[in-house]
Protein backbone atom coordinates (compact mmCIF):
# COMPACT_ATOMS: atom_id res chain seq x y z
CA UNK A 1 0.00 0.00 0.00
CA UNK A 2 1.30 3.45 -0.82
CA UNK A 3 -0.28 6.78 0.14
CA UNK A 4 0.10 9.01 -3.33
CA UNK A 5 -0.99 12.69 -3.64
CA UNK A 6 -2.99 13.79 -6.37
CA UNK A 7 -0.54 15.62 -7.75
CA UNK A 8 1.63 11.93 -7.40
CA UNK A 9 2.41 9.34 -10.16
CA UNK A 10 4.56 5.94 -9.24
CA UNK A 11 6.87 4.83 -11.66
CA UNK A 12 8.81 1.77 -12.00
CA UNK A 13 12.26 2.51 -12.33
CA UNK A 14 13.26 1.66 -16.38
CA UNK A 15 16.72 0.18 -15.04
CA UNK A 16 15.44 -1.93 -12.56
CA UNK A 17 11.66 -3.53 -12.89
CA UNK A 18 11.36 -4.51 -9.48
CA UNK A 19 12.13 -0.94 -8.28
CA UNK A 20 9.52 1.94 -8.01
CA UNK A 21 9.60 5.69 -7.17
CA UNK A 22 6.99 8.13 -6.18
CA UNK A 23 7.08 11.08 -8.82
CA UNK A 24 5.39 14.36 -9.78
CA UNK A 25 5.18 16.36 -13.01
CA UNK A 26 5.14 19.51 -11.01
CA UNK A 27 6.76 18.89 -7.91
CA UNK A 28 10.23 16.30 -8.82
CA UNK A 29 10.57 13.71 -11.80
CA UNK A 30 14.38 12.07 -11.63
CA UNK A 31 16.16 12.98 -14.94
CA UNK A 32 18.88 11.11 -16.82
CA UNK A 33 21.48 12.78 -15.35
CA UNK A 34 20.69 11.06 -12.11
CA UNK A 35 20.60 7.72 -13.51
CA UNK A 36 24.44 8.32 -15.39
CA UNK A 37 25.64 9.55 -11.93
CA UNK A 38 24.16 6.43 -10.00
CA UNK A 39 25.97 4.20 -13.24
CA UNK A 40 29.55 6.46 -13.01
CA UNK A 41 29.72 6.53 -9.62
CA UNK A 42 32.44 3.69 -7.44
CA UNK A 43 30.61 2.84 -4.31
CA UNK A 44 31.30 0.08 -1.79
CA UNK A 45 29.73 -3.21 -2.58
CA UNK A 46 30.14 -5.73 0.27
CA UNK A 47 29.89 -3.16 3.37
CA UNK A 48 30.67 0.42 4.08
CA UNK A 49 28.12 4.24 3.76
CA UNK A 50 27.09 6.18 0.78
CA UNK A 51 25.73 10.06 1.73
CA UNK A 52 23.91 11.56 -1.55
CA UNK A 53 22.91 14.46 -1.00
CA UNK A 54 20.79 17.00 -2.55
CA UNK A 55 19.06 13.62 -2.59
CA UNK A 56 15.62 15.01 -4.49
CA UNK A 57 12.82 12.30 -4.50
CA UNK A 58 15.78 9.53 -3.51
CA UNK A 59 16.47 8.28 -6.95
CA UNK A 60 19.91 8.20 -6.27
CA UNK A 61 19.89 6.04 -3.10
CA UNK A 62 17.30 3.72 -4.74
CA UNK A 63 19.44 2.93 -8.13
CA UNK A 64 22.71 2.61 -5.98
CA UNK A 65 20.82 0.22 -3.42
CA UNK A 66 20.42 -2.62 -6.33
CA UNK A 67 24.19 -2.95 -6.31
CA UNK A 68 25.50 -2.38 -2.77
CA UNK A 69 24.99 -3.96 0.63
CA UNK A 70 26.30 -0.78 2.50
CA UNK A 71 24.00 1.87 3.99
CA UNK A 72 22.92 4.64 2.04
CA UNK A 73 21.64 8.19 3.95
CA UNK A 74 20.27 10.42 1.70
CA UNK A 75 19.94 14.71 2.52
CA UNK A 76 17.70 16.57 0.68
CA UNK A 77 16.53 20.16 2.01
CA UNK A 78 12.92 20.17 0.23
CA UNK A 79 10.19 18.20 2.96
CA UNK A 80 7.67 17.50 0.35
CA UNK A 81 10.43 15.67 -1.79
CA UNK A 82 11.60 13.89 1.48
CA UNK A 83 8.41 12.91 1.82
CA UNK A 84 8.45 11.36 -1.20
CA UNK A 85 11.73 9.65 -0.68
CA UNK A 86 10.63 7.97 2.42
CA UNK A 87 7.12 6.59 1.21
CA UNK A 88 9.01 5.44 -2.08
CA UNK A 89 11.43 3.75 0.45
CA UNK A 90 8.83 1.88 2.45
CA UNK A 91 7.29 0.98 -0.92
CA UNK A 92 10.36 -0.93 -1.71
CA UNK A 93 11.19 -2.53 1.62
CA UNK A 94 14.64 -0.71 1.43
CA UNK A 95 14.25 0.93 5.22
CA UNK A 96 17.33 -1.23 6.38
CA UNK A 97 19.13 0.00 3.63
CA UNK A 98 18.16 3.56 2.67
CA UNK A 99 17.63 6.68 5.08
CA UNK A 100 16.49 10.23 4.04
CA UNK A 101 16.84 13.17 6.13
CA UNK A 102 15.35 16.42 5.92
CA UNK A 103 18.38 18.97 5.94
CA UNK A 104 19.83 22.21 4.77
CA UNK A 105 23.60 20.62 3.64
CA UNK A 106 25.23 24.60 4.88
CA UNK A 107 24.65 23.72 8.57
CA UNK A 108 26.36 20.83 9.90
CA UNK A 109 23.94 17.80 10.44
CA UNK A 110 23.89 16.05 13.59
CA UNK A 111 22.66 13.20 12.00
CA UNK A 112 25.53 12.15 9.50
CA UNK A 113 28.84 11.84 10.68
CA UNK A 114 31.73 14.44 9.54
CA UNK A 115 34.75 12.47 7.60
CA UNK A 116 32.99 9.26 7.39
CA UNK A 117 31.20 8.04 4.16
CA UNK A 118 33.34 5.93 1.61
CA UNK A 119 31.20 7.68 -1.39
CA UNK A 120 29.41 10.71 -1.59
CA UNK A 121 27.32 11.51 -4.50
CA UNK A 122 25.56 14.66 -5.66
CA UNK A 123 23.32 16.03 -8.64
CA UNK A 124 23.42 19.43 -7.61
CA UNK A 125 21.43 22.03 -8.92
CA UNK A 126 22.97 23.48 -11.93
CA UNK A 127 22.17 26.63 -12.34
CA UNK A 128 23.81 29.42 -10.90
CA UNK A 129 21.18 32.38 -11.72
CA UNK A 130 17.57 32.50 -11.78
CA UNK A 131 16.25 32.99 -16.10
CA UNK A 132 13.40 32.96 -17.43
CA UNK A 133 13.09 28.94 -18.25
CA UNK A 134 12.17 28.79 -14.85
CA UNK A 135 9.32 31.37 -14.77
CA UNK A 136 6.63 28.29 -15.94
CA UNK A 137 8.08 25.91 -13.27
CA UNK A 138 7.01 24.86 -10.00
CA UNK A 139 9.11 26.85 -6.38
CA UNK A 140 10.23 22.57 -6.18
CA UNK A 141 11.59 22.54 -9.18
CA UNK A 142 13.24 25.61 -9.05
CA UNK A 143 15.15 25.16 -5.77
CA UNK A 144 16.35 21.53 -7.32
CA UNK A 145 17.56 23.38 -10.64
CA UNK A 146 19.15 26.36 -9.45
CA UNK A 147 21.22 27.56 -7.11
CA UNK A 148 18.80 29.19 -4.95
CA UNK A 149 19.60 27.16 -1.65
CA UNK A 150 23.34 26.46 -1.96
CA UNK A 151 26.15 27.42 -4.39
CA UNK A 152 28.04 24.84 -5.95
CA UNK A 153 30.79 25.96 -3.04
CA UNK A 154 28.00 25.26 -0.46
CA UNK A 155 27.93 21.78 -2.44
CA UNK A 156 31.68 20.72 -2.75
CA UNK A 157 32.14 22.00 1.38
CA UNK A 158 29.53 19.88 2.20
CA UNK A 159 30.98 16.67 0.04
CA UNK A 160 34.39 17.50 1.81
CA UNK A 161 32.91 17.39 5.26
CA UNK A 162 31.65 13.79 5.24
CA UNK A 163 33.29 12.27 2.88
CA UNK A 164 35.87 10.19 4.66
CA UNK A 165 39.75 10.62 3.94
CA UNK A 166 40.53 8.50 0.83
CA UNK A 167 36.54 8.23 -0.20
CA UNK A 168 35.32 9.25 -3.20
CA UNK A 169 32.88 12.24 -4.41
CA UNK A 170 31.39 11.66 -7.26
CA UNK A 171 29.05 14.46 -8.90
CA UNK A 172 27.00 15.56 -12.36
CA UNK A 173 27.12 18.88 -13.87
CA UNK A 174 27.03 20.73 -17.03
CA UNK A 175 30.35 21.02 -18.58
CA UNK A 176 30.44 24.65 -18.55
CA UNK A 177 30.82 24.43 -14.96
CA UNK A 178 34.05 22.28 -15.07
CA UNK A 179 36.59 24.84 -14.28
CA UNK A 180 34.75 26.25 -11.30
CA UNK A 181 34.12 22.69 -10.05
CA UNK A 182 37.90 21.53 -10.30
CA UNK A 183 38.49 24.89 -8.41
CA UNK A 184 36.61 24.40 -6.22
CA UNK A 185 37.60 20.67 -5.71
CA UNK A 186 41.20 21.74 -5.49
CA UNK A 187 40.25 23.99 -3.00
CA UNK A 188 38.57 21.61 -0.73
CA UNK A 189 41.79 18.90 -1.11
CA UNK A 190 39.40 16.97 -3.40
CA UNK A 191 41.05 15.25 -6.42
CA UNK A 192 39.79 14.85 -9.78
CA UNK A 193 40.83 11.37 -10.56
CA UNK A 194 37.91 10.12 -13.04
CA UNK A 195 35.72 11.78 -15.67
CA UNK A 196 33.25 11.39 -18.28
CA UNK A 197 31.42 13.59 -20.82
CA UNK A 198 28.23 12.47 -22.03
CA UNK A 199 27.41 13.51 -25.83
CA UNK A 200 23.89 13.69 -26.47
CA UNK A 201 25.15 12.40 -30.05
CA UNK A 202 27.87 11.91 -32.52
CA UNK A 203 29.60 16.11 -33.41
CA UNK A 204 27.74 17.73 -30.54
CA UNK A 205 29.33 19.64 -27.69
CA UNK A 206 29.33 17.43 -24.58
CA UNK A 207 26.09 18.58 -22.19
CA UNK A 208 26.88 16.28 -19.09
CA UNK A 209 29.82 16.35 -17.14
CA UNK A 210 30.38 12.87 -14.63
CA UNK A 211 33.59 13.61 -12.20
CA UNK A 212 35.02 12.17 -9.55
CA UNK A 213 37.27 13.18 -6.83
CA UNK A 214 39.29 11.51 -3.93
CA UNK A 215 39.66 13.69 -0.65
CA UNK A 216 43.62 14.07 -0.27
CA UNK A 217 44.23 11.68 -3.38
CA UNK A 218 47.25 12.12 -5.66
CA UNK A 219 47.46 14.04 -8.92
CA UNK A 220 46.22 12.14 -12.01
CA UNK A 221 43.24 12.20 -13.61
CA UNK A 222 41.47 10.05 -16.55
CA UNK A 223 39.30 10.95 -18.91
CA UNK A 224 37.31 8.12 -19.56
CA UNK A 225 36.01 6.80 -23.24
CA UNK A 226 33.02 9.63 -23.90
CA UNK A 227 29.08 8.63 -23.65
CA UNK A 228 26.65 9.09 -26.60
CA UNK A 229 23.25 9.10 -25.48
CA UNK A 230 21.65 8.85 -29.24
CA UNK A 231 22.43 7.68 -32.01
CA UNK A 232 21.88 9.36 -35.61
CA UNK A 233 18.44 8.05 -36.17
CA UNK A 234 17.47 9.44 -32.78
CA UNK A 235 17.30 6.15 -30.92
CA UNK A 236 19.38 4.86 -27.64
CA UNK A 237 23.08 3.69 -28.52
CA UNK A 238 23.97 0.41 -26.94
CA UNK A 239 25.88 2.01 -23.61
CA UNK A 240 22.94 4.11 -22.95
CA UNK A 241 20.62 1.75 -23.39
CA UNK A 242 22.26 -0.55 -21.15
CA UNK A 243 22.77 2.38 -18.60
CA UNK A 244 19.31 3.13 -18.48
CA UNK A 245 17.14 0.19 -19.13
CA UNK A 246 19.73 -2.08 -17.42
CA UNK A 247 20.23 -4.56 -20.52
CA UNK B 1 69.21 24.78 -51.34
CA UNK B 2 69.03 23.75 -47.74
CA UNK B 3 72.22 22.78 -45.71
CA UNK B 4 71.44 19.52 -43.61
CA UNK B 5 73.58 17.95 -41.44
CA UNK B 6 74.44 14.56 -41.39
CA UNK B 7 71.59 13.26 -38.53
CA UNK B 8 69.03 15.77 -40.20
CA UNK B 9 66.56 14.84 -42.80
CA UNK B 10 63.84 16.64 -45.05
CA UNK B 11 59.99 16.12 -44.74
CA UNK B 12 57.28 16.91 -46.41
CA UNK B 13 54.81 18.23 -43.90
CA UNK B 14 51.68 15.87 -45.08
CA UNK B 15 49.05 18.19 -44.51
CA UNK B 16 50.30 20.42 -46.82
CA UNK B 17 52.55 18.96 -49.11
CA UNK B 18 53.86 22.18 -50.26
CA UNK B 19 55.85 22.39 -47.30
CA UNK B 20 59.00 21.06 -45.96
CA UNK B 21 60.64 20.61 -42.73
CA UNK B 22 64.08 19.96 -41.33
CA UNK B 23 63.90 17.47 -38.89
CA UNK B 24 66.15 14.29 -37.12
CA UNK B 25 65.18 11.25 -35.85
CA UNK B 26 67.72 11.52 -33.05
CA UNK B 27 67.28 15.58 -32.19
CA UNK B 28 63.67 16.48 -32.50
CA UNK B 29 60.89 15.58 -35.17
CA UNK B 30 57.15 16.79 -34.97
CA UNK B 31 54.38 14.73 -33.29
CA UNK B 32 50.50 13.91 -34.17
CA UNK B 33 50.45 16.87 -31.48
CA UNK B 34 51.74 19.17 -32.91
CA UNK B 35 49.26 18.89 -35.77
CA UNK B 36 46.45 18.80 -34.09
CA UNK B 37 46.90 21.71 -32.12
CA UNK B 38 47.85 24.03 -35.24
CA UNK B 39 44.48 22.51 -36.50
CA UNK B 40 42.37 23.08 -33.03
CA UNK B 41 43.81 26.91 -32.52
CA UNK B 42 42.23 30.16 -32.82
CA UNK B 43 44.03 32.67 -35.36
CA UNK B 44 43.43 35.73 -36.82
CA UNK B 45 43.40 34.79 -40.60
CA UNK B 46 43.66 38.75 -42.42
CA UNK B 47 46.24 40.05 -40.15
CA UNK B 48 47.55 39.64 -36.86
CA UNK B 49 50.26 38.31 -34.44
CA UNK B 50 51.17 34.76 -33.12
CA UNK B 51 53.49 33.55 -30.65
CA UNK B 52 54.46 29.76 -30.45
CA UNK B 53 55.96 28.82 -27.38
CA UNK B 54 58.51 26.08 -26.91
CA UNK B 55 58.73 25.88 -31.11
CA UNK B 56 60.81 22.84 -31.13
CA UNK B 57 61.72 23.09 -35.27
CA UNK B 58 59.22 25.34 -35.91
CA UNK B 59 56.02 22.50 -37.22
CA UNK B 60 53.54 24.61 -35.42
CA UNK B 61 54.41 28.31 -36.88
CA UNK B 62 55.18 26.59 -40.29
CA UNK B 63 51.32 24.57 -39.95
CA UNK B 64 49.75 27.83 -38.83
CA UNK B 65 51.44 29.83 -42.08
CA UNK B 66 49.29 28.19 -44.43
CA UNK B 67 46.25 29.35 -43.52
CA UNK B 68 47.10 33.04 -41.73
CA UNK B 69 48.33 36.02 -42.94
CA UNK B 70 49.25 37.10 -39.20
CA UNK B 71 52.62 37.18 -38.07
CA UNK B 72 53.98 34.29 -36.63
CA UNK B 73 56.73 34.11 -33.84
CA UNK B 74 58.34 31.38 -32.30
CA UNK B 75 60.68 31.04 -29.09
CA UNK B 76 62.37 28.06 -28.33
CA UNK B 77 65.13 26.95 -25.77
CA UNK B 78 67.91 25.12 -27.40
CA UNK B 79 69.68 26.79 -30.31
CA UNK B 80 69.97 23.34 -32.26
CA UNK B 81 66.32 23.50 -32.47
CA UNK B 82 66.23 27.17 -33.33
CA UNK B 83 69.02 26.52 -35.82
CA UNK B 84 66.69 23.86 -37.85
CA UNK B 85 63.41 25.93 -37.82
CA UNK B 86 65.03 29.19 -39.38
CA UNK B 87 65.94 26.62 -42.20
CA UNK B 88 62.74 25.06 -42.66
CA UNK B 89 62.09 28.84 -43.02
CA UNK B 90 64.04 29.67 -45.55
CA UNK B 91 63.49 26.73 -47.17
CA UNK B 92 59.81 27.77 -47.87
CA UNK B 93 60.61 30.82 -48.63
CA UNK B 94 58.60 32.16 -45.05
CA UNK B 95 60.79 34.54 -43.70
CA UNK B 96 58.41 37.52 -44.12
CA UNK B 97 55.79 35.60 -42.36
CA UNK B 98 57.62 33.45 -39.88
CA UNK B 99 60.39 34.61 -37.33
CA UNK B 100 61.84 32.08 -34.66
CA UNK B 101 64.17 33.22 -31.52
CA UNK B 102 66.69 31.45 -29.20
CA UNK B 103 65.20 32.22 -25.65
CA UNK B 104 64.54 30.73 -22.76
CA UNK B 105 60.50 31.43 -21.88
CA UNK B 106 61.26 31.81 -17.94
CA UNK B 107 63.29 35.05 -18.85
CA UNK B 108 61.56 38.36 -20.26
CA UNK B 109 62.32 38.07 -24.00
CA UNK B 110 63.13 41.97 -25.30
CA UNK B 111 62.48 40.64 -28.61
CA UNK B 112 58.79 39.44 -27.83
CA UNK B 113 56.21 42.61 -26.81
CA UNK B 114 54.55 41.82 -23.60
CA UNK B 115 49.99 41.48 -23.38
CA UNK B 116 50.38 41.82 -27.51
CA UNK B 117 49.88 38.47 -29.37
CA UNK B 118 46.45 37.66 -30.47
CA UNK B 119 47.20 34.08 -29.85
CA UNK B 120 49.66 32.35 -28.51
CA UNK B 121 50.36 28.24 -28.57
CA UNK B 122 52.43 25.97 -27.38
CA UNK B 123 53.14 21.96 -27.14
CA UNK B 124 54.94 21.96 -24.27
CA UNK B 125 57.01 19.25 -22.42
CA UNK B 126 54.54 16.67 -20.71
CA UNK B 127 55.94 14.90 -18.55
CA UNK B 128 56.78 16.12 -14.62
CA UNK B 129 59.64 13.82 -13.39
CA UNK B 130 62.17 12.50 -15.49
CA UNK B 131 61.53 8.49 -16.02
CA UNK B 132 63.25 5.55 -17.64
CA UNK B 133 61.49 6.20 -21.19
CA UNK B 134 64.20 8.71 -21.29
CA UNK B 135 66.80 6.62 -21.02
CA UNK B 136 67.66 6.06 -24.73
CA UNK B 137 66.50 9.82 -25.94
CA UNK B 138 69.09 12.20 -26.73
CA UNK B 139 69.43 15.50 -24.27
CA UNK B 140 68.05 17.46 -27.25
CA UNK B 141 64.31 15.23 -27.04
CA UNK B 142 64.63 14.94 -22.80
CA UNK B 143 64.52 18.91 -22.92
CA UNK B 144 61.61 18.87 -25.28
CA UNK B 145 59.39 16.14 -23.55
CA UNK B 146 60.41 16.75 -19.71
CA UNK B 147 60.37 19.69 -17.40
CA UNK B 148 63.55 20.01 -17.50
CA UNK B 149 64.11 24.05 -18.62
CA UNK B 150 60.78 24.72 -17.66
CA UNK B 151 57.65 23.85 -15.49
CA UNK B 152 53.77 23.72 -16.48
CA UNK B 153 53.64 27.07 -14.43
CA UNK B 154 56.94 28.51 -16.60
CA UNK B 155 54.68 27.91 -19.49
CA UNK B 156 51.05 29.36 -18.52
CA UNK B 157 53.13 32.55 -16.69
CA UNK B 158 54.92 33.41 -20.44
CA UNK B 159 51.48 33.12 -22.45
CA UNK B 160 49.79 35.13 -19.69
CA UNK B 161 53.18 37.63 -20.05
CA UNK B 162 53.09 37.80 -24.15
CA UNK B 163 48.78 36.97 -24.93
CA UNK B 164 46.66 40.64 -25.13
CA UNK B 165 44.02 40.89 -23.28
CA UNK B 166 41.14 39.01 -24.53
CA UNK B 167 43.72 37.11 -26.62
CA UNK B 168 43.65 33.66 -26.87
CA UNK B 169 45.95 30.38 -25.32
CA UNK B 170 46.01 27.50 -27.11
CA UNK B 171 47.96 24.26 -25.56
CA UNK B 172 48.20 20.53 -25.85
CA UNK B 173 48.83 18.42 -22.90
CA UNK B 174 47.77 14.99 -21.12
CA UNK B 175 44.62 14.77 -19.89
CA UNK B 176 46.22 13.38 -16.40
CA UNK B 177 47.54 17.19 -16.22
CA UNK B 178 43.88 18.96 -16.54
CA UNK B 179 43.44 20.05 -13.23
CA UNK B 180 46.99 21.11 -12.62
CA UNK B 181 46.51 22.94 -16.27
CA UNK B 182 43.05 24.34 -14.97
CA UNK B 183 44.59 25.77 -11.71
CA UNK B 184 46.92 27.37 -13.23
CA UNK B 185 45.53 28.97 -16.07
CA UNK B 186 42.59 30.39 -13.33
CA UNK B 187 45.94 31.27 -11.40
CA UNK B 188 47.00 33.21 -14.68
CA UNK B 189 43.61 34.72 -15.12
CA UNK B 190 43.55 32.72 -18.54
CA UNK B 191 39.67 31.67 -18.58
CA UNK B 192 39.44 27.61 -20.15
CA UNK B 193 36.75 28.46 -22.88
CA UNK B 194 37.30 25.17 -25.26
CA UNK B 195 38.29 21.93 -24.39
CA UNK B 196 38.75 18.32 -26.98
CA UNK B 197 39.71 15.42 -25.70
CA UNK B 198 41.46 12.91 -28.24
CA UNK B 199 41.01 9.54 -28.36
CA UNK B 200 43.22 6.81 -30.05
CA UNK B 201 40.24 5.03 -30.67
CA UNK B 202 36.90 4.52 -29.39
CA UNK B 203 36.44 2.52 -26.13
CA UNK B 204 40.03 3.75 -24.71
CA UNK B 205 40.90 6.75 -22.24
CA UNK B 206 41.78 10.03 -23.87
CA UNK B 207 45.62 10.29 -24.56
CA UNK B 208 45.77 14.12 -25.76
CA UNK B 209 43.75 17.12 -24.30
CA UNK B 210 43.53 20.16 -26.64
CA UNK B 211 42.37 23.38 -24.47
CA UNK B 212 42.00 27.06 -25.44
CA UNK B 213 41.94 30.12 -22.88
CA UNK B 214 41.02 33.34 -22.92
CA UNK B 215 43.08 36.01 -21.31
CA UNK B 216 40.76 37.88 -18.97
CA UNK B 217 37.86 35.73 -19.65
CA UNK B 218 34.19 35.28 -18.65
CA UNK B 219 33.29 31.65 -17.03
CA UNK B 220 32.13 28.94 -19.72
CA UNK B 221 33.51 25.90 -21.04
CA UNK B 222 32.99 24.08 -24.31
CA UNK B 223 33.89 20.47 -24.33
CA UNK B 224 33.79 19.64 -28.09
CA UNK B 225 33.22 16.57 -30.05
CA UNK B 226 35.60 13.65 -29.13
CA UNK B 227 38.56 13.83 -31.70
CA UNK B 228 39.14 10.07 -32.56
CA UNK B 229 42.34 9.10 -34.20
CA UNK B 230 41.93 5.43 -35.66
CA UNK B 231 39.02 3.34 -36.23
CA UNK B 232 38.88 -0.37 -35.04
CA UNK B 233 41.21 -1.68 -38.10
CA UNK B 234 43.93 0.87 -37.05
CA UNK B 235 43.33 2.93 -39.75
CA UNK B 236 42.54 6.60 -39.65
CA UNK B 237 39.20 8.16 -39.30
CA UNK B 238 38.03 10.59 -41.79
CA UNK B 239 38.42 13.19 -39.20
CA UNK B 240 42.14 12.71 -38.38
CA UNK B 241 43.11 12.08 -42.28
CA UNK B 242 41.45 15.66 -43.11
CA UNK B 243 43.65 17.23 -39.99
CA UNK B 244 46.45 14.89 -41.06
CA UNK B 245 46.44 14.99 -45.05
CA UNK B 246 44.70 18.11 -44.60
CA UNK B 247 42.13 16.58 -47.03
Amino acid sequence: MVRLFDDERLDHIVSDENLRIIQSPTIFSYSLDAVLLANFAYIPIAKGNILDICSGNGIIPLLLSCRTKAKIMGLEIQERLVHMAKRSIELNHLENKISVIQGDLKERQPDLQQSFYDTVTCNPPYFSNLTKSNHNQSEYMTIARHEVCCTLEDVVRACKLYVKPGGKVAIVHRPERLVEIITLFRKYKLEPKRMQFVYPKKGKEANTLLIEAVRDGSVGLKVLSPLYIYKEDDTYTTEARKIIYGK
